[in-house]
């Protein structure tokens, strides 16, 4: 199975990927964990351009084209070979971020986006999608906190730099993704610990798969 | 004006791009010569990637977005700001580029290409584009000769290294878009001495502008 997870910054997605590959590893299942971008060697480099900080000059749709070139070369040549093999997928963000975040947040034409994610997939859809849903405030300050930690502040945070009302538009937008497809989304309530929040992912898995 | 300059590898593009440049400064026209992909900061970046002879696993639509990327910023962050101040702009291939080498030589879908190019330029399309025209056989004997003289043959040779049947499918594929659009191609004959070839390309320019 191909499960991605979505959500605002500091949502909590990379916890959650750790909990859940935990409990299919506790089933016997070894998932293989990945993320967009930088998912592959052209994304590694891709990621870097895009999530540097000093990048504020980045036209909109330069950077749309470049998420959509790490995700087609990611289909290609990590996730498809995966399912191929039978193995399980969890990947960190897809092209939902891409709608939520340059359609809803930045403006760009939405079904457009939905269109060129076809085009960048090959069609590859998620068979279940964990919406990690939080006030953005509450992530934005998770975000900045781990951010500060790890010394990331100027390197990895052009997205947090944004306002809050930018990251209040891409929430609605994910919400309103998942409103359209309920037979392929799972929207989970990401406060609480992460306990809790797993707790939640896996009935939502387990209701979703079965 | 805004000028392109199209064609196979080898045709004479820089050669005859320089020229264009002193006929106009003697005219008093001091031009801005740039080219696709690697005309700005970012574009530096994805070029080195793109043209790299080692990225052979490089999926052909993550590549698309790439020059598509490129694109978006070199249009946003240099022609337009150039066009804008009132001068000329020279550019080394355009999106024509794009759709003769990806959809002509590699498959892609033309159409698509032609929507994809008008959002990654806004629409911005040049006066006049120069069609260096050449057997494709002769154009890469002369880009073979030029990279080995100057150690490139490793780094820059990934088209080169493509085979004959590719580069005469862009080599139609430029030629087909030139019967579409014959107010904006002019198709220069490209074989013979650059002074030969410098005569005719002038002389469509004069046709072209006046």
């Amino acid at each position: 199975m191909f499960v991605t997870f979505e959500g605002v910054e500091g949502s909590g997605k990379s916890t959650q990927i750790g909990l859940v590959r935990q409990w299919l590893a506790s089933l016997g299942r070894e998932a293989l964990v990945t993320r967009q971008p930088g998912g592959c060697a052209l994304g590694l480099e891709l990621r870097r351009i895009l999530l540097d900080a000093r990048n504020t000059h980045l036209d909109s749709t330069a950077e749309l084209f470049m998420y959509l070139a790490d995700r087609a070369q990611h289909v290609a040549e990590v996730i498809r070979p995966a399912l191929d093999a039978g193995r399980d997928v969890l990947c960190d963000r897809y092209h939902d971020s891409t709608v939520a975040y340059q359609g809803f947040g930045r403006g760009l034409d939405v079904e457009r986006l939905v269109a060129l994610g076809r085009m960048a997939t090959g069609g590859l859809a998620p068979h279940a999608t964990i919406l990690l849903d939080l006030p953005p405030e509450t992530g934005l300050t998770r975000a900045r906190g781990r951010n500060q930690a790890v010394g990331a502040s100027q390197s990895e945070g052009r997205f947090e730099a944004l306002e809050l009302d930018f990251h209040q538009r891409v929430r609605e937008g994910f919400l309103e993704l998942a409103r359209r497809e309920p037979g392929r989304f799972a929207v989970v309530h990401a406060a609480g610990s992460p306990e809790d929040v797993f707790a939640r992912v896996r009935a939502a898995l387990e209701a979703h798969l079965s």
